[in-house]
């Protein structure tokens, strides 16, 4: 039998910082293993961006990653997710790259819905990007044919976030805009879909009301690595447990450091890179 | 003496959409010249981003503009013009490159606040970018060296214009909450360091009051053009009447389509580009 290498890595991509919430989650659940993050800072948002331009930037992203010694990439930007993935997916058939693999978000959040949900009634509050792409209808249709899906595009939401004003007046005022149609529609499941949104959750909670139950991929997500590496144990051997936490983005700014911070307790070390 | 060449340009650089804007105020001014319109809308917005990631992106959009017979170049972009304008300004310096020349946007908003205020007290707002670069403090204290100059950074406007909530309670609140400190300072000008805050305009005026003067840069940039022409004829000559106008954009969504129209009283062809 091959020895386990040493060093297998897991990829996590997001366009900015919001997938640092799911890495926070995949290594409570999963700590063993070693992690690079990779976080497109010079170029996010991605949510309004064109399809073509996306794709473009989250495959250079993934190529990066794999050639950082990633076994399996997770793409945590759910805009990734729904405009690039599955080009990408065909790009890297495990014919040609028999050790390469890549995961989106869009997946485990649905399933998770879908288990939830009692009327079928399922509302997914996302990016214009993602809200475009269909793929939350696409993926919950297949898992639930006879759900009804109601999506709304949240543009503001990100900038909220990332401009720090999560706990004011205007996230409240926002998120009440935004989730009115959806409660109309007498939703009883909810997807935040957008790794930003884990930072409003609760505020979303209680705008919502108990009546509705909030799918948060920062929970989904972890949980369904777990599974999968069990299923798949070929993928699993080839990644060592070295504990490593690396960190790249495209622009050094003082948040990402300040996030570090906040999500693994101790100061993160992030280096600057370009992607071509 | 040399013949005016058929095809001098005039180039507007903008991170995005904003500068539309300018480009408007400028043809109104001086229609008989060609202009060349370069949005950066696959990254966009610069506002948050490093000085360094700012001076490499608008690095590249000044090479492509020259290349495109630009003779001038305006960068419309505050951020754009506060980090990057001053380090390309002297590679590009007249010794080695004598046809070619930059302007920014700070210098003509700056001379028409020390031109408007009375009582030397002077607000800024801008991005973040902008703010920490102190590019406008500087300029004014240069034109006025016994102003006080308060800044505000607001990192929620551009994205409320860009998702077309500049009309919402949202926005009200926004710029409300961001220029309750100025306000407390008894300025008596304003300057809207951000071509996005033309859009604000009439909100913010309303905010204000009557007794604090708006410098738009609308307003502000294309008079200021024809003075400097007519100051330097050596550049003016070089310049085709041509009213050639083109535009380039590094994504295509249909918010540039909009806007144009909006702007331009009919559709605008836009073709996307890559910058390297």
């Amino acid at each position: 039998m091959k020895e386990r290498p040493e060093e297998g890595l897991i990829g996590i991509f997001d366009s900015g910082f919001g997938g640092l919430n799911i890495l926070r989650g995949i290594i409570k659940e999963l700590p063993e293993y070693g992690y690079v993050y990779l976080g497109d800072t010079a170029r996010v948002p991605y949510g309004s961006r064109s399809k073509e331009v996306v794709y473009e930037f989250t495959r250079q992203a993934v190529s990066f990653l794999f050639k950082k010694n990633c076994e399996i990439i997770i793409i945590a930007c759910n805009t990734a997710s729904s405009d690039a993935l599955r080009k990408l997916q065909r790009e890297y058939l495990p014919e040609n790259h028999p050790s390469k693999k890549i995961l989106g978000v869009l997946i485990p959040a649905s399933e998770e819905a879908v288990r939830k949900t009692k009327n079928k009634k399922i509302g997914v509050i996302a990016t214009e990007g993602t809200v475009l792409s269909e793929s939350f209808p696409r993926e919950l249709l297949k898992l639930c044919p006879e759900a009804m899906i109601y999506q709304k595009a949240c543009p503001l939401l990100v900038p909220i976030v990332e401009s720090g004003e999560h706990n004011s007046k205007i996230a409240d005022l926002a998120i009440g805009k935004y989730l009115k149609e959806l409660r109309k529609k007498k939703i009883d499941t909810l997807i935040l879909g957008c790794t930003h949104y884990g930072i409003l959750e609760n505020k979303i909670r209680k705008i919502v009301g108990k009546n509705v139950k909030v799918i948060s991929e920062n929970k989904a997500v972890p949980k369904k690595l777990r599974t999968y590496f069990e299923r798949h144990k070929e993928i699993e051997n080839r990644l060592g447990k070295n504990e490593i936490r690396r960190f790249y983005s495209t622009d050094l700014t003082e948040k990402f450091q300040i996030l570090g911070k906040k999500f693994f307790g101790k100061s993160i070390k992030v280096e600057r890179v370009e992607l071509v």
